[in-house]
């Protein structure tokens, strides 16, 4: 009885365990009855295709017409009591709290450069895990993205750059017609290109937006069976079934395909199966047919997968949803509980046509405005080498103290700002000897001088803007919206992220200075504009100057101002002073602030036929043009005053001649004052402070020119502070 | 044989099982691994504990001091192949897709509503179910909160408002020292406030921030035993343990007791179980011998649940990560790969001292600055009656030309943007017959202008700010480091958050407008200065000229400019006259627009002691003193051009007296040109659109009028718009 009974038990027990985990692993998850892995994993709609079926069932035909739009469509449950593990897999566990994740990622360019920046955002946003980023970058968007990654500072993640150029001749015999050009393509290289000891890769395109935590994809990864090395989510469009139009002949897939944008990638297994020989023998073999790829490297995966099926292991819809034009999308996230991951595979972009967009764009907007500085998030318990630099930076910052009542200067000073260099596509002007580009900063409330600007001043320009994440947005759109801006290619514009509540100034200033590219810079501020002629009577000065050779010489701008909005700008000489002696313009500062620019002498100015040199005076900041090597403003100097007026005593410490141009000039158009020279005004510590980085620069000073620097110091014992 | 054999078959199938059900259910997630739950069901540390007793082991002494920190510690696993199922519940399966959750959370005040919105705005982002929020408010936030609710729109969520203030007698009888004061006592009473169908609930403080889903939270109710009731997370202090400080008292409480800034409350079982009874009785019994409560509802929680510790469910330490003072959360956060919720429960809130406390403040300034208007998105898949007016909004929307030439302008009208009343702390003006409230509206650029403002103006003021939700933190320090702001309780800032791309002027002056609380209004701009005098002046007049009673009367204060940022304010009409004879002033816009203001008449305005009328003419757009239900501003006008002139023609129309007020004067400060005033010169399209504007204005005033509008179109025919 007892043996007989024991069975019997055993059984009931057996059962109701398997029931118990029926419930926990399949039951709980909504998102597990969705279609998309059940059905590509059936490998078709038709009732007869064998579930279970490890790899995807290529039908008779290659073109299985019959699933239909079954194939991520949410069927009702035919089995609805029970799932079947076969069907849908559980969540796997979440890889072990501290794993680094590796991701790679290919962009060229500027627009993708801030593309892929959103696209970090987002991962960086939910992850909880150290990343790796290997960064497939052509020239321009390793310069940027170098730049940034330097400057952002975000803990546990580490980037790898590869040189997308060098990759080149190894997909540039295959004719494409996809938008995303030849870098396009370099997904295939990926399993050579990488290091050859990582194993394991996501790879992602430029256009997708995490909604999730991207550990949860890497556990994907469990999911895998011993040959599968390509994890993808099936196409949410029709095109691979190639009834989009009369004619249309897409390259071979199974089914619908699968799209690549969200790629799980075993490389090892890529390796060892010959990847680099089985990529290039299908693309060979189908270009005798097929005249170029459409979509890029997309058809050839989903020709080489139709080859090999036993290649690719099918992922649940939502980590990959595809929003391009005529998507069947829609089957996917109105039953998932939870988007994972969104992706923008219509070349329209954020502007694609569908009912839901809106939804979808404010995910990426919250991305795209995201204040990158609150990445900056450590990861509690995790061992991780902080990125170069941060553990000065901390050091530097705990030893201030809270009661220093110039706290407020110190941490603005210490602050690391995040820098994106050439933010809009930019192209560098053709080398030539005597060029000059004009180098200024800005925040938002001076935009409206950037046209005004253009028009003054034909040539290059250098400039940084002080911004956060949303602002550069707003930046973008304005420049996009002017005629005058759009059409100027030799402006860069680089955004400096605000941080910290003081203007840093003189950090713009090295920003923009560090990243002109001809041989001389006009140090101008964005309230001024300049002569008309300035540009080219600038590059001829600096010629007939013979400067660059061994003249050191800092060429002086004379600088006006005007109280009128609106006015005529004079387009001579001549004409400003008339308007100068009717009163209509007035020497810069004239009422507040003489001395700033009374070394200039505008009298022997007014008369002047030849270049004159001036003497340097205490609290002399004219505007000047210097070889591009000159030296860099201080730091140091935040908020309002004084920012100016030292980079002017270090080129005369460092012996530059100061010379007056008898035909340049530049003037100064009004504005409301800035909140740095209210609280200048108003508030004593402000001013307080200011003096005493005035006087820390002056010890500095002293002690890099010893005596010759006593000039500096004497000239500072006459109390005339400005104010 | 073959029965022998399948015993011993389904035995080892089933042991299998057993060891994969451990796996999955417990092995994989690491932070099933931590103490919280685990010790606190121990019900302490000492060994002798009794594993998997369901309810929390109350030592003998009633506060056991042998637990020390070890309740949140992790410890080295002590069996670490297996983990006991009572030592740790895998997280439940969440709750169904659409399920509506439930939120209590109490508020009152300026200040607590501004906390509110950050922790709804956290909620928002990671939630993905329909939410109801109960919200138990003073009749200060009721007010904000209404207003942002209903203009915030945000698809599937419900809010319910309970008063605060009928709640009072309830608690008030109880003393307490927490800073929270009464209101922090209320959630004692949520059982019995809130409906009585009502069976669940999640209750929030004001201080916590999300840092995951909700419905991850919801779903730990499936935890509860049959009796429990309460769901909390223990103490991260020894606050409970009583040895702080010497004749340091605290409540009784097991252990660390728990933390009421995140409770999971099953309101049904508490009703059952007579709550209103077993609470009171047991804080009337504790106040026999205890003077006060100290952390208001939460002792008296934790007192309750020493009695009745059958009542308690503890939840994981990540659902409540306390950043008190001397925090231990450490413990919790740094051995969790996910942190669930940070409570910012020290009275330094996030100025708390902390190793940690960057990241945990970037988390909440994510939120913090996070931009609201990305909340309305949709719950894909779930059938949620759209928020009131979000359907026509919808079809308005649907319907618009996107060929249309003047599309920005017709979203820019239908835009909906979200309204936070006094978003500072503001005391009512005490009611006065003939008080006037000064009445204008400001984006970041104009900041600037509102010491000065306060200056001039020493009466009420109503202003619309125009910003985004970081620009609104930043006006927040903006006033707290301003001695002369902060120390003004009468100033109304109502911040209307940013949305398209033309500022939506006359919806602005439509919201400070309505937020007047004086029988009179002053409808000024922010770039003016009102002469020193004129509040003053301004009462007197109104109740000198009787106005209010059967004279509908629009007071004119006549407008001048300089064009100086810093010049000497007029003290008197005498000696504005002086500076406007040497050239130091202007009349308003004298140079560029001067019919703005010529119906003023300045020649007479110079001589005249009395009030005298003037009649309208074409684009007359005085600044005027007018009742408070005077005719709103027609929101139609968006950017530059035409807003106040419409506003005029429509006080005309109605039939106001325009009376010049002989000694009032207002000047206006220079400034750079808006970038809406330079699209208006540079763009013919927007000067197209605007001029469309206007002509929808006065078919509308013909139609609402009839022949008495005939005057405005025939001043309309003669061809002279804004230059």
């Amino acid at each position: 009885m007892l043996l007989r009974g024991r069975p019997r038990a055993l059984g009931a027990a057996a059962l109701l365990l398997l029931l118990l985990i029926g419930f926990f692993l399949f039951g709980g998850d909504p998102d597990c009855e969705l279609g998309s892995e059940r059905e590509a994993r059936r490998g078709g709609g038709d009732p007869g295709s064998i579930p279970g079926s490890p790899t995807p069932r290529v039908p008779p035909d290659g073109r299985p017409r019959s699933r239909g739009t079954a194939a991520f469509d949410v069927d009702p449950p035919a089995d609805p009591g029970g799932h079947n593990s076969s069907d849908c897999l559980p969540p796997p566990p979440p890889p072990p709290k501290c794993e680094l994740l590796q991701v790679a990622i290919v962009c060229a360019g500027h627009n993708s450069s801030r593309d892929v920046i959103t696209l970090v955002k987002s991962l960086l946003f939910y992850r909880k895990n150290p990343l790796h980023l290997h960064l497939v970058t052509d020239a321009v968007a390793r310069n940027i993205l170098e730049t940034l990654f330097h400057t952002w500072m975000v803990p546990a993640v580490q980037i790898s750059f590869y040189d997308a150029d060098e990759l080149k001749p190894q997909v540039s015999w295959i004719p494409n017609k996809h938008y995303s050009g030849l870098y396009g393509l370099m997904k295939l290289v990926l399993p050579s290109a990488l290091p050859p000891d990582l194993a394991r890769v996501i790879v992602l395109d430029t256009d997708v937006t995490f909604a999730s935590n991207i550990a949860e994809l890497w556990a994907l990864f469990a999911h895998f069976s011993d040959k599968q090395a390509i994890g993808l989510v099936e196409n949410q469009s029709d095109w691979y079934l190639g009834n989009l139009w009369k004619n249309h002949r897409p390259w071979p897939a199974l089914g619908r395909g699968f799209n690549t944008g969200v790629i799980l990638l075993r490389l090892d297994r890529l390796r060892q199966a010959g990847w680099e020989q089985m990529w290039k023998l299908t693309a060979k073999r189908e270009l005798l047919t097929l005249p170029a790829t459409s979509l890029a490297d997309q058809d050839i995966f989903n020709a080489i997968i139709k080859e090999h099926p036993w290649l690719v292991q099918p992922l649940p819809c939502m980590w990959n949803v595809q929003l391009s034009d005529h998507t069947l999308a829609e089957r996917c996230y109105s039953e998932a509980s939870d988007l994972k991951v969104i992706h923008w595979n219509s070349p329209k972009k954020l502007h694609v046509k569908n009912k839901h967009v809106e939804s979808f764009r404010n995910l990426y907007l919250t991305f795209l405005e995201y204040n990158g500085n609150l990445l900056r998030r450590e990861l509690f318990g995790c061992p991780c080498p902080p990125p170069p630099g941060a553990e000065q930076l901390q050091q530097a910052l705990a030893q201030l103290e809270e009661q220093d009542a110039c706290l407020e200067f110190r941490q603005q000073q210490l602050a690391v700002h995040r820098v994106h260099i050439t933010f809009l596509p930019h192209k560098p002007p053709p080398p030539q000897p005597h060029d000059v580009t004009l180098v200024a900063q800005l925040s938002m409330e001076r935009l409206q001088m950037l046209e005004a600007l253009c028009r003054h001043w034909p040539g290059p320009m250098s400039l940084a803007l002080y911004l956060t994440d949303a602002e550069a947005q707003q930046f973008l759109r304005f420049v996009e919206t002017s005629a005058v801006l759009s059409a100027r290619q030799d402006v860069a514009y680089h955004v400096v992220y605000r941080e910290g509540s003081l203007y840093p100034i003189n950090q713009l200033r090295n920003v923009a200075l560090a990243q002109a590219l001809t041989p001389y810079v006009f140090l101008s501020d964005i309230d001024f504009l300049p002569a008309y002629s300035l540009y080219s009577y600038l590059r001829a000065s600096i010629e007939q100057l013979e400067l660059g050779g061994k003249r050191k010489a800092a060429l002086v701008v004379p600088a006006f101002e005007t109280l009128h909005y609106r006015f005529s700008f004079p387009s001579s000489k001549a004409e400003l002073l008339t308007l100068l002696d009717a009163g209509s313009l007035y020497t810069f500062r004239y009422h507040e602030w003489p001395q700033g620019h009374a070394p200039t002498d505008y009298a022997r100015w007014r008369e002047a036929q030849a270049p004159y040199r001036v003497q340097w005076a205490a609290d002399y900041e004219p505007y000047v043009v210097v070889p591009r090597d000159c030296p860099r403003y201080d730091p140091r100097f935040v908020g309002f005053g004084w920012n100016k007026v030292a980079h002017i005593i270090e080129l005369d410490a460092q012996e530059y001649e100061l010379l007056v141009l008898p035909e340049a000039f530049t003037i100064h158009l009004p504005h409301a004052p800035s909140l740095d020279i209210i609280r200048f005004r108003s508030n004593p510590t402000y001013r307080d402070c200011v003096q005493a980085l005035k006087d820390d620069f002056h010890q500095d000073l002293s002690r890099h020119y010893g005596a010759a620097a006593l000039k500096y110091l004497t000239a500072l014992q006459q109390p005339q502070g400005p104010v």
